[in-house]
C-alpha cells in the first residue's frame, strides 16, 4: 500500500500529526535506563538506548503516528548500535507506528541501492534478499542530484516513501540552501530547486488516493516563510517538519504547511517529547511524562490547524 | 599529526597517489571468497566480504597510499556489516594505510558530532570515550550548511580529515551543484560555493606544513573542466578524485589537479582494482589482479604527471 496513503490514514485514524523523533543522547536517559550501565561499553549503552526507546515507544504509541529514529546516536554505537537500531524499529512496526529512518543518506547509482536496501528492505525477507531494517521511510539528501535519488525512488512501489532535504532546521541551512540560483528569465532559492526536483519526481512516479506523494520534503518548522512559500508551489508534497520543541518553534510556526483537512505535514518533535521528565518534578516517570508531551503536542497542533 | 602532512608523506613514501576504494559488490566477488556463504544471511555475507577486504588490503598495501571503505554496502549488512567494516578499517591501519571512510554523512548539531565521532573517534580510546571506527578521514555532505559541517572540522585538530562533496562523479551531479548562483554582482556554480565554504573553514582551521589543509573536496575525475576550475580556485585544498577507472574517466583527465610537485589530489579506483581479476585470464589470482591493476594506475599517473 502507498505510503503516503498509509501516513494519511494513520493521521484520520490516531488524530494526530506527531512523529516523536528517538534520539536517543546518552547523556540525556533517566537514570533508571542507566543503572549500572558502563557508559564506556558500546553493547551495554546500545541495551541501554534500546530499553528507552522500546520505553518511549510503549509510551507514544496512542498518540503519535509515527517515530523517526534519528540513526547517527545509533551509528555511534557501532554493530551493537545497529543491533539496537533493528530492535527498535521492529518494536515500533509491532505497535503499528510507522519507522521513517533518520539517516540522510546520498549517494551514487549502487551504492544508493546498498542503502536503499538497508533501510527500506524486508526484516525477514522470503524471496531471498537479505535483510533490512525495514523502516516505511527514510530521509535522503539531494546533493547529488536527481539520478542519486532513484533507487531510493524505486522502493515506492514497495509501499515506502522517501523525505528529501530540502530545508533544514539549522540555523545554517541558509548557507547554501538560500542561494539564489539563476536560471535564465527565473531566480529561485535552491531550497525551491530541490523541491521541483522532488516534484517533478513525484508527479512521475508516485501520487496517492489523497492526492499526495510518497516522495516528502524535509521542511524546517524554524523557518516559516520558507515552508509556507514550498507549501504553495507543492501542494502534493508531505512536508516531514522538524525544529518544534527544543530547537524553538512553536506549533503556530507550521500552520502554513497543512491543508483545510489538517493533512500535507507531519510534525517532529524529539528531545522535548523524550526527555521531558527532565523538566518534570517526577523524574522517574520518564514515560509518562513523555506521552504527555506527545499528547499535548497532539492537541496543540490539532486546536491550531482547526481552530483556524 | 595533520591529516594532509600524514598524506603528503605517505604521497613521497611510496610515489602513489592510488586510493583504492573498497567496494565490496556481493555479485562481483571472486567464486572462492564466495565458496560455502548463503547469500542470505548477512553475517555469512559480512565474513566474506571482511575476507575479500582484507586479502585486497594486503594486495595493494605497497602499492596504494589508502583505502576508501564505502559504508554503504557494510551498512547493507546491518550489525555483521559494521562488524566488517571495523575490522577491515583496523586491518588497513595495520598495514600503514590510510583510511577514508567513505559514508557521505551529513547532519546537524549532537547528530553530526555522533557521527563524527564514530567515524574518526579512537578504536580503543583510553579517555573514557566510546569506541569509534578510528577513520583518518570521512567523506562529508555539505547541503547542510557550515554549522553542519563543524562538529567534523573539530577532528582536524586530532590529525583527522573531511572530504567534502563538492562536484561529484555520477552523471546526474549538475542537477544541482552545476545550478548557476546569483550573488550580486557575481555568477558562480552551486560547487565553487561549497569550494568556497570548504576554503574558508580550510584557512580559519588548518593548514598543514606542505601547504595544504586537512579539508579537502570531492571532485569526479568524470568532470575534468570543473575539476581544473577548481583547482585554480582552491589551491591549497586536497582533492579526492573519484570516477577513474569503471567509470570512464582516464588518468590523463585528472592531471590538472595536480600541484608541479605532483600534490594537492588523490585518485581513488574501485572496481577497477578489487574487481581487476574479471578482466583476467586467470580469474582465481584475484589478489595479484588488484596488485596488479594498483601498481598499473600508480605509473600511469605518475608518467602522467611527471612527463607533463
Amino acid at each position: 500500500m502507498d505510503f503516503s496513503d498509509r501516513l494519511i490514514e494513520a493521521i484520520r485514524q490516531k488524530q494526530s500529526r506527531v512523529v516523536v523523533g528517538l534520539d536517543p543522547h546518552i547523556e540525556l536517559m533517566p537514570r533508571s535506563i542507566l543503572k549500572g550501565v558502563d557508559k564506556k561499553k558500546r553493547s551495554d549503552v546500545a541495551r541501554a538506548v534500546e530499553r528507552f526507546c522500546l520505553g518511549i515507544i510503549e509510551a507514544i504509541a496512542e498518540t503519535a503516528i509515527a517515530v523517526k529514529p534519528q540513526v547517527a546516536f545509533f551509528e555511534r554505537l557501532g554493530p551493537a548500535g545497529y543491533e539496537a537500531l533493528e530492535a527498535v524499529v521492529a518494536a515500533a512496526r509491532g505497535r503499528g507506528l510507522i519507522v521513517i529512518s533518520d539517516c540522510k543518506r546520498g549517494d551514487i547509482g549502487s551504492t544508493a541501492a546498498a542503502y536503499a536496501a538497508y533501510h527500506l528492505g524486508l526484516a525477514n525477507p522470503t524471496n531471498g534478499e537479505l535483510a533490512g531494517l525495514q523502516a516505511d521511510a527514510m530521509t535522503v539528501n539531494p546533493y547529488l542530484g536527481e539520478d542519486s535519488l532513484m533507487p531510493f525512488v524505486e522502493f515506492l512501489s514497495k509501499g515506502r516513501g522517501i523525505f528529501i532535504l530540502t530545508k533544514t532546521s539549522n540555523p545554517g541551512s541558509g548557507d547554501l540552501q538560500d542561494r539564489l540560483l539563476h536560471d535564465g528569465t527565473r531566480q529561485m532559492a535552491l531550497y525551491s530547486a530541490v523541491g521541483e526536483l522532488a516534484n517533478r519526481l513525484a508527479h512521475r512516479f508516485s501520487i496517492g488516493k489523497f492526492g499526495y506523494s510518497s516522495i516528502g520534503l524535509v521542511v524546517g518548522a524554524t523557518h516559516s516563510a520558507q515552508a509556507n512559500e514550498l507549501r504553495a508551489t507543492f501542494p502534493q508534497l508531505i512536508f516531514l517538519i522538524p525544529g518544534v520543541g527544543a530547537q524553538g518553534a512553536m506549533p503556530a510556526d507550521v500552520l502554513g504547511c497543512f491543508d483545510k483537512q489538517g493533512l500535507g505535514a507531519v510534525v517532529n518533535a524529539s528531545r522535548s517529547i523524550i526527555f521531558a521528565y527532565r523538566d518534570s518534578s517526577a523524574p522517574d516517570r520518564w514515560q509518562e511524562s513523555a506521552r504527555n508531551a506527545a499528547i499535548s503536542l497532539r492537541n496543540e497542533l490539532n486546536s491550531a490547524i482547526f481552530g483556524r
